[in-house]
């Protein structure tokens, strides 16, 4: 028998289990009050020096001998080229994933629409693109071509005219087949620079990077910090916490399959989380046997078994009912419903980033090609957020047009109301429109 | 003539325009570490103490002899009670405007959607509502009760089981037309507390204030700055900044209507900012002179004075193009178009809340019963963002069901991108998945 000690068992019928899942899921991440300087006068800097505070952080921090901005651009040629420098087996996988994004992607696309009251008054929503999205890509290991796809082509499908680009390229490190990916989901330009000062340029503009008016993509806590500062100056997507998986079996799944499932999440980083909840403590112990002979054959082992350790978990439950219920209260990032009749559970999930129906549906599918966005809601926020979305790069303005009959019976209304504010210009803005024949 | 000196003139051809326009337009809301330090305090005193420190901060900030929380409840009952003490002229335009902004936010009702491929695997979006919705109403003078609709209307068109409401009501003061708007907007519960300790308790959660998903509404700089630091536990709105209307005329509308359109924005506090950008000088001059006879005869007349003599402008420009060029430079919250033909304009509009069309469609009108939302984005904010609506309610999953075929099929795209990024542990989890037959 082999020890399996390495991840803890929760019952989720035990009196004190709602607390204990509440401190195994808890999460906060600080930004402490010297990150939160230096990332302060890193912004500073840029807004004041520009170019030359890019080139100067870039030496210092990537350790990039770099003369001048120029050394930092990319043109879009360059990003063709590593077409060529990936393997054919690699672009083709990249194509077809971008394919498959794209065309999921498309069905997320809002229309305007307007509809015209009896007196001839008109009111719609007009939804346009942002006019320039930014694009934060992490350098080094943390360099993913599949999060590249993912940021920029729902940006591509809203209509964004110009995607900007910013990827770190520590020592010179250039990961082709993130160029690659940034060639077939079309980003516009790209720029050599990362950190705060990459997104301090990206709220503020330089010389030479515009100013853009949304930055999304993932990065350290430096990156995290720093969009939380130019929030409002420009939008950002959600800041992530750590990646965390969801599988609920009936028991019935290859339990490697769900041990491979769960290492797909802890695999990422140490504080990932995977979380299997099952009826079946039988298999519950099967999993954790296939964990423990499937660890060591992992490349990232360490990660993964500190993962597992830390923040995993086994969780027997009475009935499927109760597997929906821990779902809905953890609402978590990915939910696996690795079961023989996933649709009969879908109407009770309420929270869920994703949702893998199925045996088939590994979560890994949907990391790289399956089609549904890969930025999704952690850490509980599935509560009240989405997926990164063609939305996300869409905005809305609501559409007044009034005939003057249509001004005439609303000033009456406003008039009152804005009365009963005390909003006396207001309530006459509204009555100089009430027509005289109709104020009695 | 008039002293007309009281609002300042910009000239869209000078040189320096896009300076002194950006100069205008400049907004900066900063917590102070002081207040920061205040809200951090009461947040943990909330999380910890529960009721007893809303009960405590109540009689502290609110000069409220309160003996226990249950002196801090409303029933449904005591809303109804309220609609009986307005009047019924009053409550007639309540429930005009109420079913109004209902037609109208129901349009933006989305729809789950899903489809499936040749090979059986489908893929799709499932939109959900929240569970439950926190609505902040500011108390005293700054309570109003159209903002109360604004703000709970959509959630339960969203569909959100259950709206609380937070009113906090210094010195028993209780304002009968916003409980009754409560009542009109089917708000479930309100609780008679404020400030950051009621931002706290929506968050968090106390003994008698259920815990929210998402918190939205106005509120003073401790409200602001509570939301911003429970973000991450919850959803927040906006943290919006002042009011402010932008109004593009032709010199064609009567320019008393214009000049009161401007003050209905400069009236709501000595930060809103009313501007009128036209390309006739002389009408621009008519406006002022509009503007001086009838400052002296508003109710805050004091208010709106120092609006537009602090942030507020008179700009002429060579045409209607250049016109349309500041007002996407600007993003308005507000954008009236009074001109001839608005809907010519409209396909160059690319930032707007709201877009006022013609002479008739005063933005007053806007604020209280056309329909759309009076919850805009402002300072600029346009540019990426969106009025409050059904949308943010809602959240959406995304739903991927692979069929045996499908999974094989994307097995091997996932399986090449995972090793290109070095995650071989998702690559196994997707290989799993590979039908032996189609290994080749």
């Amino acid at each position: 028998m082999t020890d399996t000690a390495f991840i803890r068992r929760l019952n989720a019928s035990d009196a004190d289990f709602s607390q204990q899942l509440e401190q195994l899921l808890s999460w906060e991440s600080v930004s402490d009050d010297s990150v939160n300087q230096r990332v302060l006068d890193i912004i500073a800097a840029v807004r004041q020096q520009g170019d030359a505070a890019l080139v100067e952080f870039t030496r210092q921090f990537d350790g990039l001998e770099v003369a001048e901005m120029g050394d930092l651009i990319l043109p879009r040629e360059r990003l063709e080229a590593a077409l060529d420098k990936i393997t054919p087996e690699q672009r083709q996988a990249l194509e077809a994933a971008a394919e498959r994004v794209r065309n999921y992607h498309e069905h997320q696309q809002q229309d305007s629409w307007q509809y015209t009251e009896a007196n001839g008054t008109v009111l719609g929503q007009k939804v346009t693109p942002l006019d320039r999205a930014g694009l934060y890509v992490p350098g080094g290991k943390a360099s993913y071509p599949s999060s590249v796809l993912m940021n920029a082509i729902p940006a591509k499908v809203a209509g964004v005219p110009e995607v900007v680009m910013v990827v770190p390229t520590p020592r010179g490190e250039i990961n082709e087949l993130v160029l690659a990916a940034a060639a077939v989901a079309g980003v516009d330009r790209v720029f050599t620079i990362g950190g705060a000062q990459a997104v301090a340029a990206l709220a503020y503009g330089t010389e030479s990077v515009p100013a853009v008016d949304k930055i999304v993509g993932p990065g350290n806590i430096y990156v995290a910090t720093a969009k939380r500062h130019v929030f409002g100056k420009v939008g950002i997507d959600m800041i992530a916490g750590p990646s965390e998986i969801l599988v609920v079996c009936d028991g019935q799944t290859d339990p490697d399959w769900i041990a491979m499932d769960l290492f797909s999440q802890a695999e990422h980083d140490e504080d990932a989380q995977a979380i299997l909840v099952s009826p079946d403590a039988d298999f519950i112990e099967q999993v954790a046997q296939s964990m423990a002979r499937l660890l060591p054959t992992l490349e990232r082992e360490e990660i993964a078994r500190t993962s597992v350790r830390e923040r995993g978990a086994l969780i027997v439950v009475e009935d499927m009912q109760q597997a929906i219920e821990v779902a809905n209260q953890i609402a978590p990032e990915h939910l696996e419903l690795s079961v023989a009749d996933p649709e009969s559970l879908l109407p009770q999930i309420r929270h869920a980033g994703a949702i893998f129906m199925g045996r088939y549906t590994a979560e890994a599918l949907g990391d790289y090609c399956a089609g549904p966005n890969h930025v999704l809601p952690t850490s509980g926020t599935a509560r009240f957020s989405s997926p990164l979305g063609v939305y996300d790069f869409q905005k809305r303005s609501s559409i007044i047009n009034c005939s003057p009959q249509g001004a005439s019976e609303l000033g009456k209304i406003a008039s009152v109301l804005a009365r009963g504010e005390s909003l006396t210009a207001h309530a006459r803005s509204a009555e100089y429109r009430i027509q005289p024949d109709q104020e009695q």
